[in-house]
């Protein structure tokens, strides 16, 4: 058995993390056994291995936010779940391990018949892509909206969650390769980023209004968004790809009264009911069981190799999630 | 009889506008004519010259949007406003001539033993203070607002009126020689603009949360005010001295909840109600006439020095307004 540990954080996340052994637990009253079926490195995985993350915990540290595993054992008095049936794991309870031992009545059931690998991704970018379509400007169907970094994981989601909803999305990308496989998942326009793209937007979408834009990137990114958007929208950040502030002109805020606010799902957490979490969830877990919400993935490590893995995850010019497993 | 006028816009400001003679007009039916008392030049004059405005008037115009004048000759059929009269320029009139015809019905009459020079400045900073204080974030009296450009006219204003209104400030200035006549104006803290500035801040203010931030600046002082923030707080930008994009972290946005956004008086102008404008300039006129709300003055040019006196309105480093007269 297998974790990924950290003992310290520094620049280079790979350097910092490595798979350590430890001996199988005995169970406990009410606690099973898990073994991981699958397991995202999401962005701020490695933001949290650099230090860069809003929320850090204590050290040593096993990382991993997100998860999902299957009941291999049943300790003293556990009846539910079932051997063999798939888990969510608890959301931050550092799920980079080939075994967890768990409470047996913390554990939420999925469906065993769906892909675990699309599972293990539905915890945080698909309600982080929910949220932003939602919790900042009232969409009404056939509505533009605007996002950078649209091939991350969140990006891919929000393609989709939009097409489901009725809204239309521009997807801002790097490199002209990705044009088509985002068009596939029914990006309606791409567009690869540049000093002219908001003339190029108004262009591709005959000049209406976008009044929502969505940012994971920073850096005069932002200003390319807020360029794009009409007067009075909403700029919505969520992610710092470029590792830079974001820049954008006071002419945006004052002239055009663009606002541009932050998203972090860890505070919706916090002020959000169990009921306003479950809805989302609920909704989300469907649709990804029934194969009609879904993120690529570039390829799947085993715990062992986690180093490999970490440093692929933090390297750009991926087309897809880096996945690790038992 | 002389108007400051421009027939192009440039980089130098002092380049494209000349003092250029003009014709004693004849007066028609109801105009007065109007010799100009004072008549400020605000960064939004400068900008509007280099083009670099949010809102820019058919060439060739004449420069200058606030100022008050006296009445000294009555056309056909006008008794009011009385020779000798005090009267508001009407907004964006263009003010910088030695004289005025405008109709007596539009014309806003003033004290007349108020302060002329004090009084051309009411239109345009003291109803931005006024608003950033009331528009954004509900303040309680011993609440603390920060301010960078706290030397500017807008600045000095909203030092003044959060007094009046029981709110603390925290001034940024770039020079160590603005920290006492700031006192005076009744500056809480001043503090001189640096990296450290939020470690600064939380000193000089024994932690206390500050809701409400205010910019214009731009540039890397937009993030240091971000910085010196409580959570979930609003920094509002409403200019851009650094002539630089607004720089914000991600972090700021994201884990600490920020929202940057952008005040424009003349687009509150276009959505508020008569009422609401009056409100605020009734305010804002009686304390002026009553010495409760003053700004520093550089320097008075007559308007054959325009150029003199907009170049030196253009540079940085002054202390107090530069005003035209007659």
């Amino acid at each position: 058995m297998l974790k990924a540990e950290y003992r310290a954080r520094g620049p280079v996340p790979q350097d910092v993390i490595e798979a350590v052994p430890f001996e199988k637990p005995t169970l406990g009253e009410g606690e099973v056994l898990i073994e991981l079926l699958a397991a995202p490195i999401n962005p701020s995985d490695v933001l949290t291995l650099t230090g860069d993350y809003g929320m850090l915990p204590p050290l040593p540290a096993i990382g991993g936010n997100e998860g999902v595993g299957k009941i291999i054992e049943q300790g003293p008095g556990v009846e539910s779940p079932a051997l063999g049936q798939t888990v969510l794991l608890p959301v931050g309870c550092g799920t980079w391990r080939t075994h967890l031992v768990m409470q047996a009545d913390q554990l939420i059931q999925l469906p065993n018949e769906a892909d675990p690998q699309q599972l293990s991704m539905v915890a945080i970018n698909p309600p982080t892509a929910s949220l932003l379509l939602s919790e900042f400007v009232e969409l009404q169907p056939g509505d533009w909206v605007i996002q950078n970094a649209a091939n991350s994981g969140v990006g891919s989601y929000l393609i989709q969650l939009a097409k489901l909803r009725g809204f239309k999305t521009v997807n801002i990308v790097r490199r002209e390769s990705l044009i088509a496989p985002l068009q596939d998942e029914g990006a309606d326009v791409v567009l690869v980023d540049g000093d002219d793209l908001a003339k190029r937007v108004k262009n591709a979408i005959s000049g209406a209004p976008i009044r929502l834009g969505i940012d994971a990137v920073g850096d005069t990114a932002t200003g390319r968004i807020a360029d794009s958007l009409a007067d009075e929208a909403t700029l919505v950040n969520y992610g710092m790809m470029s590792g830079k502030p974001c820049r954008i002109s006071p002419a945006s805020l004052i002239f055009h009264g663009i606002t541009l606010t932050g998203f972090w799902l860890a505070k919706w957490f916090d002020k959000a009911s169990p009921e306003q979490q479950m809805a989302v969830y609920g909704e989300l877990t469907k649709l990804i069981a029934a194969g009609k919400l879904q993120a690529p993935i570039d390829s799947v490590f085993s715990i062992k190799d986690i180093k490999e893995a970490v440093a692929l995850a933090a390297e750009g010019g991926r087309n897809g999630k880096v996945l690790v497993k038992a």
